[in-house]
């Protein structure tokens, strides 16, 4: 089966449920995954996704070398390296990474019980897809992170855009339907649709309105991020 | 502002925010809201949503005139008078009805502390229209009540019927913009859309197809469903 969960609460709800045997792939388009997806294919080793500000910090004091990186409301948290820009990332070269988002990393972390976790964006979407499809995973859980307590738009579209590639429509729940149609209906205008949400217009409003272009842009990179021992790091597939 | 709550979780946080302004329009498309809206026209007096099996119980033990009506799996619970097919409540003029459903009336529960509970369902999205967009509702939940705990399609379809008839893109929220693409997506084939979902395939397994394209017809009542004091009621409009 080919499952969504659409919001925060059924992402909660789900994180208590059985999740063994199950693929989690966990959206955060505006911006914490598509920001992994920038770091990681600039080299950055490992990125360790945590809840909140304090944790991130503590992290820091027991590993100077760590790179803070995150937001709240939009802007990095005082003291922070980086802020949630995926342009912020080209710099975490060869680099160690704690992030803390809204909602992002806290939806991979209620992931973390699934048997593997991986990251998704619209930038990685044909590697997803060309990871996945051969594999035909029994139980495939895409987990549109959303934003605060609300739906984010641009994580369904994306969700869609995976469903749209995978394609099989009797393995297909409601809410994957609903992701695919939307994805459908969307078409070429990703960046159009991206500024209408409310996450594309708070980043307009503070100034990060190039980051929605960035965002937006479809399958431009091969990187695939996979949780592995609390870090988000690079999935290596073969290339042939 | 012009909100969805579209899966179950959802509808349980939002039932413990503060609800007051808020006039929710609770959608449970097969077949519980479907149901009401033709119980309603073919002149029930009153139709109480109750949580379990028990409680309609109980209730008609009190008051044995009135009508026991519901599902469980589908199918109506031992002694219940009706299930849950639209075409069932045509029998019920002049009557009172204790309904349970596994979602539909849970939903209109869950929604009691709204200023305004409205049923909804697609037999009836004009006339919810016409009422509400004189109105101005400075804040609208349109509530998917879904199927156990996952989102249904068909819910989402309804709510974007009403959305694109209400037409205003500035209020509207990221879930909103999503079921308002949706139904544009469906476009004249509704009946199709909902029978492919997953309520739809169990109505067909259980032979209660025929169901479905009842509950797909369009605009086709100009009743709307109200709870008042614990009872859905038939709210008077003006048909002028």
């Amino acid at each position: 089966m080919i499952d969504v969960a659409l919001c925060p609460s059924e992402i909660r709800r789900l994180s208590g449920t059985d999740l063994s045997g199950v693929t989690a792939v966990v959206f955060d388009v505006l911006r914490a995954t598509s920001s992994m997806i920038t770091a990681l294919a600039a080299g950055a080793l490992e990125i360790y996704p945590v809840n909140s500000v304090e944790e991130a910090r503590e992290r820091k004091l027991k590993d100077p070398d760590l790179l803070l990186a995150g937001e709240r409301g939009g802007l990095p948290p005082p003291g922070f390296d980086l802020g949630n820009s995926p342009d912020e990332f080209e710099k975490t070269v060869g680099r160690k990474v704690v992030m803390t988002t809204t909602n992002g990393t806290i939806a991979i972390q209620s992931m973390r019980h699934a048997s593997d976790v991986l990251v998704g964006a619209l930038l990685n979407v044909d590697a997803l897809a060309n990871y996945l499809f051969p594999r035909q995973t029994e139980d495939l859980l895409l987990v549109c992170a959303g934003t605060e307590e609300e739906f984010s738009l641009e994580d369904a579209i994306a969700a869609g855009a995976l469903v749209a590639r995978l394609a099989e429509d009797d393995r297909l729940s409601d809410s994957a339907i609903l992701v695919r149609a939307i994805y459908e209906r969307v078409g070429d205008d990703l960046e159009e649709w991206l500024r209408q949400t409310k996450n594309g217009k708070a980043l307009q409003k503070i100034g990060k309105g190039s980051d929605i272009a960035r965002c937006a842009r479809l399958s431009i990179s091969d990187i695939i991020g996979r949780l592995w021992q609390g870090a988000v790091v690079r999935l290596e597939t073969s290339t042939d």
